[in-house]
């Protein structure tokens, strides 16, 4: 949401996830790469509730040093988080997150991450382009 | 933000658009293909204070329908949106924003959108996955 290392993250109470981020004020953020793609829409269509996701998608948990929460050991980075703000979680079901600490896969075998786009369909990252030289108003922050 | 057309963005004082978003309380949000990155970035490095921005980088004007900001023709889509909520403005710059009409360029020369990575790099869109079929928990949604 800025230069900081904070996050603007959307969970509907319908989510299991939500009661646990609201009680326990934490968690991990975790990027998948594009390999992991069907993996990713499979753990979004079943509950944590019910399931224990890391057996049955056959991923491997870590334990985080700052946070009571798990690793995504298999994701491209891991992003450990304090919850900082909920004013905006009855209405909007917004949390505003502080990373507090980052995981890099050092060995990934896919480095291409991808957005959904919201109906369904999930855009994969295509060409990087470098305009560092351009970003003349920004050079401090890059 | 959700399953509405509801839009968060983080808008920093040092850009003249923060003033002009608090005071009239409306903006369009205007998503540009890959083939204006350039223009793009040109553009966030300048400020419209000084400048006529849609002179400058040679865009067409179209006013909007329902807010009092302009249309970007060139772009992938428009969104004409309110500013529904402040409450994180002052310590997140966070606007929360309500989209209330949407334009879709019919004849685009290039379809794909792009991402600031934050560093100055951008990654342009790549392959389109679809995975609606996959979507059980969600079809109604899509």
């Amino acid at each position: 949401m800025g230069f900081e290392p904070t996050l603007g993250l959307c969970l509907g109470p319908w989510n299991y996830s939500y009661t646990a981020m609201k009680e326990v004020g934490e968690c991990v953020v975790a990027v998948p790469s594009a390999s992991l793609l069907e993996q990713v829409v499979a753990i979004g269509n079943c509950s944590g509730e019910t399931i224990d996701k890391f057996k049955e998608f056959e991923l491997t948990a870590q334990p985080a040093l700052d946070v009571n929460a798990l690793l995504v050991t298999e994701c491209l980075y891991n992003l450990e988080c304090h919850v900082v703000n909920c004013q905006l979680v009855n209405d909007y079901n917004f949390f505003v997150l502080q990373g507090v600490r980052a995981w890099r896969n050092q060995s990934p075998s896919d480095t291409r991450s991808f957005h959904a786009v919201g109906d369904g369909t999930f855009i994969i990252d295509g060409e990087v382009i470098n305009l560092r030289h351009k970003m003349t108003k920004w050079q401090d922050c890059i």
